[in-house]
């Protein structure tokens, strides 16, 4: 679909045929595992790797997924990974770094930090293992992001304590469990974008993350992007995305 | 039942037949208005009179109870009054005072206040219309609040501006809509205890009020008690009870 | 609280007093309307003046506020404005623009357009108040948004055709009722970040957007961030704060 | 119930008696196992026999059934049926074959497939469960479906290269968990029937499916019916209806 | 993204341009009328033309669009059509016929019924409008449904003394409000695919239809496809599809 | 469907023909109106005849069916009646009763009361409709309903005075909205059943009454059926079923 | 509070003191163990003795109160039993009964069965476990319940059969849980009080068995009670005091 | 933030550099031990330290922040503590106290009690394990509380036999499953404030706690303050902070 113009132009000129034409759009993109098709082009589209979530595959198909992206792009990066999923990739990747709080398991080479510098901030320590989900991603993607642990609104000085950090970040990543607050707060403060991460940490009306969802996406604090309960990839995911506005 | 023992003494000691106990225990309590019994014995056991819930009463119903808790108490309180209740209630009370904003009307005489520090915190002008009814049960209350409107997080250092109004407070009543953070910031920064109230104001996903109701059962922070939605009079009876912590 | 440590020098060389400085710290920042305190300081801190949200405000109150931030900026913007609110402004501000449909007053000049392309998507035409609300926002900031409206996955080949706008964008709205999947679609095809604005635009159970918002939160394509439900001026907020980017 | 008419034409004419009547109508169809009553009569009145439902059965009163179905068909398909199922199921029925992953057991000869071309697709990897119970149901039935797994709108070009096998396609059963999105794609793109299965693939706010659940309700495409969260059996079943109408 | 292939090979033959060809494959599908993109292609791709969703659109959008595809097609149809939208579209086209209780509007020639027989249930007097929707919507398709009104379960023999109907039906309609407990019990005594609409009427705890809805989805009748809230168009534009299969 | 066996019976010793007996079981039941069937049987199986629900029918409709039952039974009953539903049955049926509080319209004729004790009780004054569509059901099923209004939990003195009452009553309805704590207090004191009603009144979080349904479901007092928010008339319907025992 | 009057009676002739007046109204009801003040009354004020539910109590709880219970009445019941209770409970009354798929626990002495003809019915067999809780509590209070299991409405012949239970039953007892459509049906065909149990048996969408309680809530069959999810023994209880009105 | 002023009249007269001020308003209020910032600043704002919630933290961070607040202050508290925890906790501060149904671990050296009177009561024996954590906090903050457990609202006459405990309290903790009608009559009855905490003991429809919490929000009686479900420390540090006004 990308270049459509661009093949069907070569075909005009008649430098392929309608076949490898067809083969072009349709066929070069993936690769066809049987219960996988694991998507080669989206590195192209989206500035980084399909990332493989793991939950719900066996160990055996992450592990195969894992190493046709490892065959292809020389790294790759799974979420969500147990230990048994670890262990099958390890037979097959055995470099592979595990990273057992955040649930990643990964392999590339660290290079020159790109530019751009993305801030995560939690309210407390138990909403550790979403910001470091989010931490392994972008440094996979290659940011050097800064981290600011149990700073939440019940003792705002703590928070208070490093507004320079927040005054100096690109995109600010706040993860945040029980009443979620502390997106409004650090977004009434900095000026840049902010991606709020609810997580299913908290007593009983909590109900898995649902308030600190609701607070988030209620927000009267302008310039808060919501992504969803315990998402940590995903915040790192859109941090990525707008940090690449540095780049163009 | 309240002093069944001395009842029961009175009978034994012959002061009072059994029949009489029985009306005592049973009768003197209420007045059965057929479609309502009104409660004059709350006023004894609750510090205040019964305060009448004036929606999905009928002006006629809603001035009659009015009536009968101004005969014997010498004031009254009616909240939830449309115009049209207050029209009722006034051809039987005609001093009767309509506050339309706060959907109050009352009748009484305003002595020396009562101890205690009452303190009303807003986090949006949308939400006037809750604070002020609690404002209007506490001046019926015999106390004399003190308020701090749109302080809310997004901007935070209007909050802090105030910061010795906080701290000077027995009891702070904290009104918020959208993500209702308020409470968790106020509670952050005061030793007193702090009622929430959830308002129904805001976008879609607040659900009436839903999202600010659970950020405040899942506060971080200790010292926060919350009422129903938009219910600023429970807000108020609750500071009451609170406050005569202070003339016991 | 910004530049505290500035402050605190001044008041150390004896250029300020600490009276003054506390003044500085608390006082400067907002005008206190007794209903209302408007935060001069947000231009500041978050790149563009307060904007008046008047909904559950009087038409009053409303515009007394626009009078102030025009008054101190020059312009202003606010936002689910009625045809009330309107008239009450443009009794103290005559030369205020209305958009009916976005319902957004404001008045400001144009300038220069600000380097930045934000890319405003609707799935229907039913979701046009809320993607002109993102629009009218994006113009007050001073972007020059492009629009594509109506180009659901219903009839994905509408989308197609537009692609080279999507390929084009720094940022793009995508803006859908029912089941809220165009964020999704283009997420998958374009590579800057996506803001997702589920709209309460619908058939039964789309339970006045929540099918919609929860679509997209549970987004399976990387690069998205959600706003509320309806909340256009969310949405360009979030824009905004992403197209600073390419200023730093 | 169905033949009323019949019977009681035979009772007139004095072909069988009133009590033989009433045993007709209401005793042949079914034999109560005492916990169970097992449906005999629903292969001549839904096409396929009735087909067990393993879960919160015990494996004894499932063998038990499987049994009873066996004898009077030769052949039974179970669903939900955990290995401890099986196990019990085996000794009556030692022939029985059983798909893990589908959670399926059955016993049945294959024949020559009946018309009709069913298609399954799956939007990711996860979502294989649900769709293998609905192929093992299609199969039982007598179909010989084609799949498509891991074709889920994040990268969409993978959907269109198989865009033939939508177009054959008699009806198409498209499973997917976290937005569910995958149907109304599909059902933009093919005129056959879509049978939409939200599965309770996701991360947090899909909770256990609910968030594709109402995707697929709320879907603009047309011609989709949803069944429950990952119900691949109950998709087969109304596939299987469907395709009845090419026997007609 | 139709015929691709054939595209390609004109391309390569010759026969067309690049530019024409890319022309063909994006452009030729849809008007833009600037609020709407008007999908002609939707014909072909599904069977019968775009039909109107007018909730949330103008009278006058509804209109163009209406005279848009009349001009294409020489018919449209149009759901969720109030008194005003209708005078509207009668500007334009005089003939439309409009059923109010349905809601549609229409213009189109009746001609020969198209094969297969659809059947129209409703558990009650009160869920008519959602029938009439889907009544309207099958004839505009050519078809000629069969209705049978007020037909629930809480009088039973009142669908027992229609069987005939069900057993004859190649597809049946099943709307019900409250319980929504009919699609169950026809779906035990019809072979044929049954489609549940689940309505908004009723009491209390049935939440607009949730009740109707969740009490469809989890039917122990195998066969059943369920669709939205009062979506009377969706059940007949899934009819149409399945009896689609008869004239394969 | 009822004496299937004496139908038979008759069949086989010639007395009826298989026609007959077909529309003795099937035919003569209902009437068919076109928009409803009226349910005449349903007299004899439920003790009570068939009552309109009006809510969603037109006046016109209301008024037909009730006519029908008026003249199959010699009375009638409908609920939910709005002004407009009641005069489109007054010119039909002249004598009938409206009751704009309870919102039922009826004739009949009273006669001696039926054995059996029901008593109606509520929480507070804001129930009484409710309550009233309960009273009117069970006078026009010919029971004489005890009333003891506003005796709700806040006030538990206004309960006890009563408990007479209490003890008396062969089945109680107790009708609440709010918290719904009283039906729990009811049980707790009287051994008779106890029917909950939880009505729709109250603050924000009742959420249309589903906090007084919930509050009754799990109720620990042991003797409570519950019936659906508002629906006065399934409460009585069940009371008017529990006291069918008294007569057997 | 019983007999207020008679007690107080008796003080003023002298016959009691107030002291014990005192303590007879309040005192010799219950026995405080601590953690549990065992109900005696409750026996004679609820026609059958407290029923200790065992879940969240320990097993060391439980078995102290059967044993009070015992002691007191020469019988108890217990329900929610798991194993561990009742090994704790048989150390203290050897002779307890346990009925593991009930999961209640008792002693008791069969005597002649009371009057009355209550009559269990399940949709499936996976609802045993509920309806044994029923039947256990029954035979319990004294009754001899009739069971009819696996009568679901897929295959509504099989209800049919059983018709003239349905109507001998003097209170019905229906146990469903999916879509929860049996009570409708039995309670369009019986005369007698339903008492509606939902059951969390099902597939995703039933949410823990909310589906099925909505549905009966919203049964359009007058004559029903709901009880809450799985709740056995208060559909029992409720049961029980229907009975009762057989023997006043 | 807190004597901001004092601070800054400090450096004004040169008592402290800016620095030493910066450091002081930022800087000694907590410790960073990277995955917890420990606020020592909490016992001074709120009247008693930072209280560590244990759950999602490990052992070993538990432990650490245990000692480090009990280094600061002597002593310490921690909620929901497993027996891991526990023993981590107990390495570091052998004399730790943990309470096993209460999930507390604590050390800190009794003294005399604090003024106050608090009054925790359950509605059954299954509440304690919430109302035990509050029992713990009030004695870890210095004070008495009374203990009423088992007094629920099915059996009225257990808590009014204890209604002086009542009347004295200063402050009463009420703490109730299943439907969470304990506040109500206990706000009906004392003068006091009370504290409503719902728990997530009960049957199916209580959801974890929603039914109570949902009563206890929808209270019809004045001065009940709602703490989220299962939070008994929650409710005891709302308790403390009411009873600080005894002692202003």
């Amino acid at each position: 679909m990308e270049n459509l113009y661009e093949v069907l132009k070569k075909v005009e000129l008649g430098k392929i045929t309608a076949e490898k034409a067809l083969k072009v759009i349709q066929g070069e993109f993936f690769e066809d595992l049987g219960f996988a098709r694991v998507d080669f082009h989206r590195e192209k589209r989206k500035e980084f790797a399909e990332v493989i979530f793991a939950q719900n595959k066996t160990p055996e198909e992450t592990a195969l997924i894992a190493q046709k992206l490892y065959e292809r792009h020389g790294r790759f990066l799974a979420t969500r990974v147990s230990f048994d999923h670890y262990e099958a990739i390890k037979r097959l990747i055995p470099n592979t770094f595990y990273n057992d709080r955040a649930k990643t398991a990964a392999y590339y080479l660290e290079g020159k930090p790109r530019p751009g510098n993305p801030l995560i901030i939690t309210a407390g320590t138990s909403d550790l293992p979403v910001a470091l989900e989010a931490e392994e991603t972008l440094k996979f993607a290659g940011f050097k992001p800064q981290t600011l642990f149990d700073a939440g609104v019940a003792g705002i000085h703590r928070l208070f304590a490093s507004i320079d950090l927040l005054r100096k970040a690109d995109v600010i990543i706040a993860v945040a469990g029980m009443e979620g607050a502390l997106p409004s707060v650090v977004a009434g403060l900095a000026s840049c974008p902010v991606i709020a991460v609810p997580t299913s940490v908290g007593y009983g009306a909590n109900f898995q993350g649902l308030s600190a969802l609701l607070t988030m996406l209620n927000s009267c604090a302008p310039g808060i992007g919501v992504v969803n309960i315990d998402n940590g990839f995903g915040a790192a995911a859109l941090a990525i995305s707008i940090l690449g506005l540095k780049e163009k």
